[in-house]
C-alpha cells in the first residue's frame, strides 16, 4: 500500500525543496506516521502531487538513502527501512513537539552538587574592582604581541596550528628554562618544562597525577580556593595548616605529620596568597627537611615571582631542593596577562612524564601559536622590558594606594606594607568586613573579604585589596568610595 | 665572636657584587658554616677586607634582612637569624654541591604507571604521515585570522587579556549557538554553550563531573583512546561494545544493560571513529530510547560534522533528544585547526552548570582573544567560506586517494568509500598490518594500524588512512611508498 505523504513540507524556507521533503519524511518516521517497511510513493506521482520536478523527489530519496532511512530496489520500489525498531517509532510518536530548547534537567542522575565558587570577573559598569592579583593588561606591548602572533601564525605554513607537542611549543619551553635557571635558581632544561594553561592547569594535572581518594594534603588555612578545588576533586582530604606573619606555620605541619602520613603540601612561599607574607628562611629549610624525611611532595605555587619591590625576589623552595621533593608551579598570568593562559610546571622527571601523559587527555596540547608568540617576546627582550616597567608602575601604585588608605582610614585599617605582589592584606577595625564589602558595592567599589580565602569558612576581619590594575586616580577614588562605605557601617573608635 | 666570612664570593659575575656577597652568606648558612645567632662582621671591616665600598656591604645586608636571613640591631650588630632551625642547617651541610639539574626520581612515591599512549605528532623530515583526522591548516585564511586576532587583542584596551567568563567569550558562544541551531538541529542559546580547549577538554570535564570510581561506561570497541583515557581517569570501568558497518551495535549495549546499570555511553555516531561508518537510524532511535528508560547519559562526540561529502551531514543524536539524555561535544579542530583548541559542549542545563564549575579549576578560562577572533571569522562568513572550500578540497583528495589505492593495491586492500571525514578504514589482505606499518615507515610513509584504536588490544587487519592534509601529489607518492612496503611484506594472493 502506498502511504499518504503529507503535502505540507516541513518548514525551513531557506532550504532547497528536496531537503525539506527529506526532512518531512524523517519527521513522519519519528512521529510514527511512516513505519518500517512502509512503501513510499514513486517519484513521478509524488512530484506531480507536490508540483515539483521529478529530480527534486529523486534527490530527496537519494538523501534519505544516504542517511539510511529508506531502501530502494529498482524492481520493488522505495521503502522505509525495516532496520528501524518498530515499537520505538511508536513510542517516539509521543514526542513530536519541536524541541523548545536544551533540557533543564538531565534524564540521568546528577549526584551531589559541588561547593559553590564564583570566579572573579571584571565588573560591569563604573564599579572599581579592588581585587587582588589582577595585572594591568593595558601596560602590555599589544603591538609587539600582535606582530609576534602574526609571525607565529605564518611560520612553516601554519604548522603551529596543527597537532603538536603536549609539553608545549619548543621555543617557549626553552625560554622558560632560561628564565628559571637565570633568575629563579632552578637548573631546568627545556625538557624539564611543561607548559600549561595557566598555573591552574598545572595544579590540576599535579593533583590528578599524584593524589588518590583519602590522601591527606596540607594546605594553607588562608589560601587559594581554586587550587583547593583542584586538589579536592581527586577525593583527597585537605587539612588546613595555620599561616602567620612568617607564612605557613611549619611547626603545625610537623604536628600534623605525627598523626599520619601526608601526601602533599600546597604552599605559596613567595607572597603568601592572600596575606602577601614571605615564608621565613628557617621554615623553608624545615619544610624541605620534613618533605625529604617524610616523603611528601611540596607543591610550590610561585604565582607572582617577578613583582617584588623591596630587595630582590626570594628564590623559590625548588631552587634549594636537591632531593626531588618540590613540584614547582609558575605562571605568566601576572607577569604578562591572565588571558594568555600560560603557566608551567617543573617536577622530578619521573613525575613530569606522568604530568605530560595526563595533559594529553585533559586538553591534548596548548595553543602553540600563542606560545610561540610569547616565546618571541621573551627572546627579543620585550618580556623583560615589560616586567621592569610593570614592576615600577605597580610599586608606584602600591605607594599611592597605601598613602590614600592611611590618609583616609588612619588607624581604622592596619596592614604591613606588602613586600611585593599586587594586593595588600588589611585588618579592618570598628566595622564588620562583610557589611563593609556590601556597603562598598553600593558605593561602587568591589573588594574581597577574608571569607573568600579561609579554608574553614571562618572569616577574620580582613580585606584583600588589590592595587595593580588601576591608575593612581582610580585608586584614590576607590579608596574614597571604600571610606564612605566604612563610615556608613562603622562604630566609633578607637579600637 | 665575629665569624670568618669567606673572601671568595659566590660565582655569578653578571650580578652586582652586593648580590654575590648576599648569596655567599646564604650559601654558607645552608652549608652550616654560618649558624643561627652567629654574628656577621661590621660593614666597615668586611668592606675593607673585600676591597669593596661599604655601601655594597650595606646593600647586601639590607637584601639579607629583607629575605629574613639576618637580623640587625643598631646596638648589638648583625646576626644570622635564630629562627633558622639549627639541626636542619647542619643536615643541609651534606648537600652543598650545586644542583646538577632537576631530580630524576621524586623523593615521594609515584604509584603505578598509567597505560602508555603516544599522541600523534607531525613527522620529522620527509616522511608522509597518512594519519586520519588531521586537517590541512594550509587552507586556513591566515591573514583574516591574524587580522581578527589583532582586533580582538586591541578591543576594549586589551580587556580580553584579563580574567573572563569561564564559559567562553560571549561572541563565540553566540556564534556557536547559531551554528548549532541552524545547521545541526540543536536549539541551543549562547548560554547553553560551554567553550572548551578542543573536544578533549569537553570530554574530560564531562568525565570528571559525571563519573565516579566503579561506574560502568560503555565505549565503542573500536574507538578514540584519548577519550577513553579521560573517562578511565575517573576510576570508571570502561566496557567495550562492538562496532559494525552500522556503527555501535546497540543490541549488544542492550544486553550489557541486562547485567547492571550503565552510567554513560560514549559514542561517535556521525563518522564513527575510526571506522567512518554512520550510526544507522534505527540504532539512533533505540539508543535514545534505552538512554531515557535506563537513565544513562549519551556522550555524543560529533568531531567532524561538516565534512560529509555524499548528501548532507546526518543530524546529531542531540537534535532528536527531547528527554535530556545527550551530552553533545563538538570541536572546530577539524573545521578550522587543531592548534586553535576550540571545542564546545552542550548539555542539560543542570549538568552544564557543573561543567562550568569543573572548568574553573581545570584551567580557569579559555583564551578569550583567540575565541573572539574565531567568533569574528564565524560572523563575517569567513568560517563558512573556509568550510565550503575545505569540503571541496577534501572530497577531491578522498577521490584521488581512493583511485591511487585501488590502482596500485587492487584487491589487496578493501574498504568502503567513506561518506565523509578525513580518513578511510581499510582491510589489508595478504600481509600482517603491523609488519606493513613498520615497512611503510622504512619507505617514508606513516600509517596507524587498528591496534591503536582497539579497546582490548586485539588488532584486526585494518589500517586507518588519512587523506585530508596532503595535496594530490603527496597522496599519490604516499600510496606508492605504502605499496612498496606492501610488496616487501606480503604473501602472494589471491586471498
Amino acid at each position: 500500500m502506498t502511504p499518504h505523504v503529507p503535502f505540507t513540507l516541513a518548514e525551513g524556507p531557506e532550504e532547497p525543496i528536496f531537503l525539506r521533503l527529506a526532512r518531512t519524511i524523517v519527521r513522519d518516521v519519528r512521529r510514527g506516521r511512516l513505519r518500517p517497511g512502509d512503501e513510499l510513493p514513486g517519484s513521478r506521482p509524488l512530484a506531480a502531487s507536490l508540483g515539483v520536478h521529478r529530480n527534486t523527489v529523486l534527490a530527496a530519496y537519494r538523501e534519505l538513502a544516504a542517511e539510511g532511512w529508506i531502501e530502494t530496489s529498482a524492481a520493488r520500489g522505495t521503502f522505509i527501512t525495516r532496520k528501524l525498531p518498530e515499537p520505538a517509532t511508536r513510542r517516539l510518536a509521543r514526542e513530536t513537539a519541536p524541541r523548545p530548547g536544551i533540557a533543564e534537567r538531565p534524564a540521568f542522575d546528577l549526584g551531589d552538587a559541588p561547593p559553590p565558587w564564583e570566579p572573579t570577573l571584571p565588573p560591569e559598569g563604573s564599579a572599581i574592582a579592588l581585587y587582588g592579583g589582577v595585572p594591568d593588561v593595558g601596560l602590555l606591548p599589544h603591538d609587539a604581541l600582535a606582530r609576534a602572533y602574526r609571525r607565529a601564525l605564518r611560520s612553516s605554513g601554519g604548522r603551529l596550528l596543527s597537532y603538536g607537542d603536549p609539553r608545549g611549543e619548543a621555543n617557549l619551553r626553552a625560554a622558560l628554562a632560561r628564565l628559571l635557571a637565570s633568575v629563579r635558581g632552578l637548573p631546568a632544561t627545556a625538557d624539564d618544562v611543561l607548559v600549561t594553561r595557566g598555573s591552574q592547569m598545572a595544579l590540576d594535572l599535579v593533583a590528578r597525577t599524584l593524589l588518590a581518594p583519602g590522601d591527606v594534603v596540607a594546605v594553607e588555612a588562608l589560601g587559594y580556593r581554586p587550587a583547593w578545588n583542584a586538589l579536592a576533586a581527586t577525593g583527597a582530604r585537605l587539612v588546613p595548616v595555620r599561616v602567620d606573619a612568617d607564612g605557613l606555620v611549619v611547626e603545625d605541619l610537623a604536628r600534623l605529620l605525627h598523626e599520619g602520613p601526608v601526601r602533599a603540601v600546597y604552599v605559596t612561599p613567595h607572597h603568601q596568597y592572600p596575606t602577601t607574607v614571605l615564608l621565613a628562611p628557617g621554615r623553608r629549610i624545615e619544610l624541605l627537611r620534613l618533605a625529604r624525611e617524610r616523603r611528601f611532595a611540596v607543591i610550590e605555587d610561585d604565582y607572582d615571582h617577578e613583582f617584588h619591590y623591596d630587595g630582590r625576589p626570594v628564590l623559590p623552595l625548588a631552587s634549594a631542593d636537591t632531593a626531588g621533593s618540590v613540584i614547582y608551579v609558575g605562571t605568566l598570568s601576572k607577569v604578562l596577562a591572565p588571558g594568555l593562559r600560560i603557566g608551567f610546571v617543573v617536577a622530578p622527571r619521573r613525575l613530569a612524564e606522568r604530568l605530560v601523559h595526563a595533559r594529553t587527555f585533559v586538553d591534548r596540547q596548548g595553543d602553540q601559536v600563542v606560545e610561540r608568540a610569547v616565546a618571541e617576546l621573551a627572546s627579543d627582550g620585550e618580556l623583560e622590558r615589560h616586567v621592569r616597567r610593570a614592576r615600577r608602575v605597580y610599586e608606584g601604585r602600591r605607594d599611592v594606594f597605601v598613602e590614600a588608605l592611611r590618609g583616609l582610614f588612619g588607624e581604622a585599617l592596619s596592614f604591613t606594607l606588602p613586600p611585593g605582589g599586587m594586593a595588600l592584606w588589611a585588618r579592618v577595625h570598628g566595622a564588620p568586613v562583610e557589611a563593609l564589602a556590601e556597603a562598598a558595592e553600593r558605593e561602587g567599589v568591589l573588594v574581597h573579604t577574608a571569607r573568600r580565602f579561609t579554608f574553614e569558612g571562618r572569616a577574620p576581619g580582613f580585606l584583600r585589596l588589590g592595587f595593580a590594575s588601576h591608575p593612581d586616580k582610580t585608586l584614590r577614588e576607590g579608596v574614597r568610595r571604600l571610606h564612605r562605605a566604612y563610615r556608613a557601617v562603622s562604630t566609633p573608635g578607637p579600637w
